[in-house]
C-alpha cells in the first residue's frame, strides 16, 4: 500500500523537481503524510524519525543570508529594521533569511517580561509579512514569548508565503556564572522549552537552536539523524565566551555532524547591559569558516551546496559507522 | 555498612593524600572496591559508572609528556627509541607519559600482521619496564596486537611499578575514502574493540581512545560521565585530515566535556606510505591549546590542574544540564 501511495505522488514531486525555484511546502507535505497514512519512525531503524520528504531527495543550492541585528529599545523600530534587512538579503537572492537571538527586544532577564507577547502577536505578524513580501524563508531570531503566565525565549519560522512552519523554544537556559566575568541567569525569568523542532525546505532539512543550546552537542547529534543538513543557532555569546567558544563551538558541530552550522549574533552595542559577541559565522560540513562578521551591523551571505554534505558524509561515514553497541543516544523529545 | 567502611579506609587515604607525591595504585583501588563490595553503578542515579575513588577526590597537579615519536621498520630500535624519550620525559618531571598510536610499527595495513604481538609480549614488557625504570605512568601510544586469528590497534597503560592497569583496543575502525586525498581501510586487517578503557591517576581518571575514535563525541561523552579529566588520543592523523580536523576534534571534545585532551602523533615521515601530519597537542577544558608540537620529533610538556576542570565544570555547568528529558545517552558498554 505504502510503494503504491509512494508510486502516485512520485510524478507529482518529479514535476515540482523540474520547476526551478520550486519549492515543496509545508501544505504539500501534510498532504504527501496524511496519503502516506504512516508516521515516519516505522521507516527508520533507529528509531530516528526521519522526515518523510528525505524520500524524495531534496537538493536544491540555498542561497543563506545572516543578519547580524542592530537591537535597540524600541521594539517597532527593531521590527522595522528587520524587515528592511530582509527585503535587502532577499534582493541578493537570499532564498533563506536568519535574524539574531532576541531580535525585537534587548537581551535581559529586565527585558523579557516587558518586551513579551503572544505568538502569533504583532511581532510574528511582523515576520510572517517580510517572509512573504520578499518571498524567503524567515527564520526568526527569536523573540521574548508570553503563554499564560510563562516565559520563553522562542524562535518562529515562516516560509515564503508567510505561514508559520515551524516554532523552537530555547530548551537550555543560559545559566552560567564565571566570576568576574559573566553572570546571568535566565532561568530567572524564562522556562525551557522541550521540544525539538526542524523545518523543509528545497535544500533538505534544517534544524533550530538557540545560544546556550549549541553547548549540548546530543541536540545536534539528534537533529543530524532526524535528517538536517543545516543547523542554526540565533545566539548572543557575550564579550568573554564569545572569543573562547563561539566559533569552536559552531565549527565544533558541523565537523561531528557533517551538516552547515550558522551561528547568527545581534550587532555589538557597547553601550547594553549584556554586550553581544557579534561575529555570526557560516561553517561547511567540512568544519570551515565560510562566512563570517566582524561585530557590526551587517549581512552575510553564503551559498549552501547539498552535495557537499552528501559527498562528506560518504567520504568519512561517521554517521554509518557510529557504534550503537557501546552507547546509544536515545531521541525522547517530542517533535 | 558502606558508610563504615569508608570511614575505615578514609585515614589511610588521607595519609597517602599528605605524603607528597603519593599514588593510588589500582591495587589500592582494588582493596577499596572490595571492602566496599559494591560497583559503583548503584551510587550514581543516571547509570553512568562513577569510579569509586572519586569518593576521595584526586586532586594533585600532574606534569604530562606527550612523545611525538619518530617511528621506523626496526620495531626493536623504535622500542629503544620510546624508551630513551619516556627516561627524557620523567627527568624533566613528567609523571604521565604518552606515546603515539603505531608506536611500535610504520602505520599501515601491510604493516599491521608483520608486526603484531600478543599482549604481554616483547612489546609491553618493554613499556613496562619503561614505566617502572622511570617510575612514570605511561600510555603507550599503540601497538598492532594479535589475539587469537585476529589482530587490533591496542593501546596499554602502565602504573608507576611497572603493572598493565588498563588496555584499550581501538572501536571505531579508520575507513574512510575522500577520492584523490586519503584512501584507507584499516578494517581490511584490524578488528575493532568494544569497551571503552579508564585509569586512576593521582590527578583524577584519564580516558582512552585511538585516532579515529575522536571523531565519535558520543565516546567522549560517556568518559566524561564515567569522571574523567583528561582524554588522551594517540593518533595519526594524515595530511588532508590533520590540517583540516585534529587541533578542531581535540578542542571540540575538551570545551564540550570541559576537561583537558591531547592527542599524540608520530613524528612526520615524508618517506613513509602514511605520512602523519603530527602536530601533537594539549588543549585545556576551556578549549585553549596549551601546548603544540610542530611534526618534526619532539617532547612536549603541560601541568595539568583538576581545580580548572572543577572550576570550569562549576561555572558553565553543561553536565548538570543536560535535558536527559529530550535526549539520553546510554553507556551500552562493558567497562
Amino acid at each position: 500500500m505504502k510503494v503504491l501511495q509512494y508510486l502516485l505522488i512520485k510524478p507529482l514531486l518529479t514535476v515540482c523537481e523540474l520547476i526551478p525555484g520550486s519549492h515543496f511546502f509545508v501544505d504539500d507535505l501534510t498532504v504527501i503524510s496524511q496519503l502516506f497514512e504512516t508516521k515516519a519512525e516505522s521507516l527508520e531503524p533507529q528509531g530516528a524519525i526521519a522526515p518523510l520528504q528525505h524520500l524524495f531527495s531534496a537538493h536544491a543550492e540555498l542561497r543563506l543570508a545572516l543578519v547580524q541585528l542592530s537591537v535597540g529599545a524600541s521594539k517597532s523600530e527593531n521590527l522595522l529594521r528587520a524587515a528592511s534587512k530582509v527585503a535587502e538579503a532577499a534582493k541578493s537572492g537570499a532564498q533563506l533569511v536568519a535574524l539574531p537571538e532576541c531580535c525585537n527586544s534587548p537581551y535581559g532577564n529586565t527585558f523579557f517580561p516587558e518586551y513579551a507577547e503572544p505568538i502569533p502577536g504583532p511581532s510574528t505578524e511582523a515576520f510572517s509579512k517580510a517572509a512573504a513580501d520578499n518571498c524567503v524563508f524567515l527564520v526568526a531570531g527569536s523573540i521574548p514569548e508570553r503563554e499564560g503566565d510563562k516565559l520563553y525565549n522562542t524562535c518562529t519560522v515562516f516560509d515564503p508565503k508567510g505561514t508559520l512552519i515551524a516554532k523552537y523554544r530555547k530548551s537550555h537556559l543560559f545559566d552560567i556564572d564565571v566570576p568576574g566575568k559573566i553572570t546571568f541567569q535566565e532561568s530567572k525569568t524564562l522556562s525551557p522549552g522541550n521540544a525539538l523542532s526542524t523545518f523543509e525546505t528545497p535544500f533538505g532539512l534544517v534544524g533550530i537552536g538557540i545560544c546556550y543550546d549549541i553547548r549540548f552537542p546530543e541536540m545536534a547529534q539528534l537533529y543530524t539523524r532526524r535528517g538536517c543538513r543545516l543547523l542554526l543557532y540565533p545566539g548572543a555569546f557575550n564579550m568573554t565566551t564569545g572569543p573562547a567558544h563561539w566559533e569552536l563551538l559552531a565549527r565544533g558541530r558541523a565537523v561531528d555532524n557533517q551538516l552547515y552550522v550558522a551561528t547568527i549574533s545581534p550587532a555589538r552595542d557597547e553601550t547594553a547591559s549584556y554586550i553581544a559577541w557579534g561575529h555570526s559565522t557560516l561553517v561547511s560540513p567540512w568544519g570551515e569558516v565560510v562566512s563570517k562578521a566582524e561585530h557590526a551591523e551587517q549581512v552575510i551571505y553564503a551559498d549552501l551546496d547539498p552535495q557537499l554534505v552528501e559527498d562528506i558524509r560518504q567520504q568519512i561515514p561517521v554517521s554509518r559507522q557510529k557504534r550503537t553497541d557501546m552507547y546509544d543516544l536515545k531521541d525522547v523529545s517530542s517533535l
